[in-house]
C-alpha cells in the first residue's frame, strides 16, 4: 500500500505491506488530517519511526466482527493494554502500556489503509460528511477542557491562541454561554472567530488579574506568561499544547494566587460526534487545502507553514 | 510598647506607640509565632516594612463591641474590603485590596499590641492551652490543601518535606485514611513523624508514576522534581510553599500525563480550631524553643536555624 514514512525526521512515500494485527481491525483511510504534533515529530520533538497520522475518518474492510465491515468510523488512538491500574480506573487514554496510533509504537493513517482495536471505533452518523469527521479526534481534545473543568456560564475565559486546535476549542467553548474572548494572531484567524460571532482581544486590552479560566494553546512561553497574568486568584489555567524543552517559570505567584494549572491532552469521542452530527460545531471551516496521498510530502510541506489551517490527505 | 521592627531586611528592638486603628480590635498578643515567612522576609523574599509576625493568639483589650473584651482569640491575617468582586464571592483571602497581618501594609504580631478587624477573630475554646492556640494560622493553612483538593481515603499521597509547615500537614493527611508516606530530611522531623505513626519513605523508595496526591512543601526545585516524577498520570500536585526566584520546568509531561498544579495558601481558622479541640491534630509537638519578646532579635536568629521547628515568642 501507498504511505507516507517517517525516520529520523526524514519522510519519504513508500510502498508498505498491507497492514495486520490480529483481533484488530483493517480499515481503508477515507480521508486524514495532518496537525501539529505530527510536524513537532517530524522536527525531532518525539522520536518516532514509521506511519504518522492520527486523525482520520475511514471504512471497516476487515475485522473480527463481521457486523463492522463496510461502516464508517474515526478511532480513538491510544490502543490500551487493559489491565493495568489507569484501564481498570476506566482512564485508558492513560494507560501505561499504551500505543498510540502515528504516535508511539504503532503506525498511524497516513496511508491507505491503518489498523486499530475493536474498542477504538466509533460509526460516524450518516450525515457527518467525511471533510467533518475527520475532525473528531482533535475535537475531542478540544472537549477535554470541559472534561477536567468545570466552565461555568458566568465565567470570563480567554483563549490564548487559535490555531488548528485553537479555533476547535473557541467553537466549544462558546458553546458553554461563557464570556468568551480569543488572543488571535494572524488575520485570516481572527476572520474565523469573527464569522462565528466569537470576541476578539487584543494583547494590551487583556486586563490582569481579571480572568476566571484561561486556556493556553500556543505551546510558548509568551502565551503561558499572557495566560498567567491574566488569571483571577483561584483562576483556572488549562495547558492545551505540548511545549518543546523547558521553560522558566515564577511558582511564587501561583501559590500566593491559588492558581490551579490543569494539563489536558486527549478527549472523548462521542460527545464530538454528537456536536458534529448536530452541527454546533462546523470544523470544516478550518480546511485549506486538500492533496492526494500521492502528495503527502508536499502537504505536509504546506501544513508547516506558520498560520497554516487544515491541510488534509485523501 | 516594646517590638519587633523590620526595615531594609534588618531586625531591631522598638519601643512603638500602641497601635489603633478606628473599628478595629486591639488585642494583647499572649503568644506568637515565628514562621517561615517571616524568615523569607528579614532575607528580602518580601519588601515589608514594619512588626512582622502573624501567627498568634491574644486577648481582646479594646473593641467596637464591648462583649469581646476578654475574650481570647486567633485572627486571620488577611484584612479585607468586603466589596471587591473577590470579597464578593466569599473569598476574602483573595481581596484585591487586603492588608495582611504583618506581611503586607500592617503592622504585625511579633509585639505586645496587635489590631484586627472584629471579622478576623475567632474565640478561642477553653480547651485549647496557648501553646496549641498558637499554631491555628499554620494548621488552617495545612487544611487548605484538603479545601482545595479531594483526599480520597484510597489516595497514596506523597508529602515532600516536613519541616514546620510539613508536619501539620502530615498530621492532618493522616485524618482523611489516605495511604500517607512522608518524605522527611532530618532525623527529629522523623522521630516526630513516627511518634504519630506516620509513614516515612526514602527518596529512593518513591515509585515513579504511582502517587494520586503528591504534596510539595520544601519550596526546593529538587522537591518539585521529586513530587513530579511520583505522579501518576491524573495525578495532583499540591504547592504548599512559596518558591525564591524562577524554576526551570518542562511542561510537556504536565501535558502528556495530565497533570493538574493547585497553588494552596491561607486556610479555614474554625476547623483548625476544632482539630485543636479534639486533640486529634497536636501541635504543641512542633515546639522546640520559647522566647520572652525581650529576646526576640535571638529568637528570630534561633528561628532561622536549619531544620529548626516551631520557635515560640511571648
Amino acid at each position: 500500500m501507498l504511505s507516507i514514512w517517517l525516520e529520523k525526521q526524514t519522510l519519504s512515500m513508500r510502498d508498505l505491506p498491507t497492514p495486520a494485527r490480529s483481533g484488530e481491525a483493517l480499515i481503508r483511510v477515507r480521508l486524514a488530517g495532518i496537525c501539529g504534533t505530527d510536524l513537532e515529530m517530524v522536527r525531532g520533538y518525539y522520536p518516532f519511526t514509521g506511519v504518522p497520522g492520527h486523525e482520520f475518518v475511514g471504512e471497516v474492510v476487515e475485522a473480527p466482527d463481521q457486523g463492522w465491515v463496510g461502516k464508517r468510523v474515526v478511532g480513538e488512538i491510544n490502543a490500551v493494554c487493559g489491565k493495568c491500574e489507569q484501564c481498570r480506573k476506566g482512564v485508558g487514554t492513560h494507560c501505561e502500556r499504551r500505543t498510540v496510533l502515528g504516535i508511539s509504537r504503532r503506525d498511524g493513517v497516513h496511508a491507505e489503509y491503518t489498523c486499530l482495536p475493536m474498542a477504538n471505533l466509533h460509526v460516524v452518523p450518516e450525515t457527518v460528511p467525511d471533510e467533518a469527521a475527520v475532525f473528531t479526534e482533535p475535537l475531542a481534545a478540544a472537549l477535554e477542557i470541559q472534561e477536567q473543568v468545570h466552565i461555568q456560564p458566568t465565567d470570563r475565559v480567554l483563549l490564548v491562541g487559535a490555531g488548528r486546535l485553537g479555533q476547535l476549542i473557541a467553537q466549544t467553548l462558546k458553546l458553554t454561554g461563557c464570556d468568551l474572548h480569543v488572543l488571535a494572531r494572524h488575520p485570516h484567524q481572527k476572520k474565523l472567530l469573527e464569522a462565528r460571532q466569537i470576541k476578539l482581544i487584543s494583547e494590551a486590552e487583556i486586563e490582569p488579574r481579571r480572568w476566571d479560566v484561561v486556556v493556553e494553546a500556543t505551546g510558548s512561553q509568551e502565551g503561558f506568561e499572557t495566560g498567567r497574568k491574566a488569571l483571577k486568584p483561584r483562576g483556572r489555567l488549562v495547558l492545551k499544547s505540548t511545549y518543546r524543552g523547558e521553560m522558566s517559570v515564577n511558582w511564587s505567584p501561583f501559590v500566593v494566587d491559588e492558581i490551579t494549572i490543569v494539563g489536558s491532552r486527549c478527549g472523548p469521542f462521542e460527545p464530538a460526534l454528537r456536536l458534529l452530527a448536530s452541527g454546533e460545531v462546523d470544523p470544516t471551516v478550518l480546511i485549506a487545502r486538500r492533496f492526494a496521498l500521492e502528495r503527502g510530502l508536499e502537504a505536509y510541506e504546506e501544513a508547516g507553514k506558520t498560520g497554516m489551517l487544515k491541510v488534509l490527505l485523501g
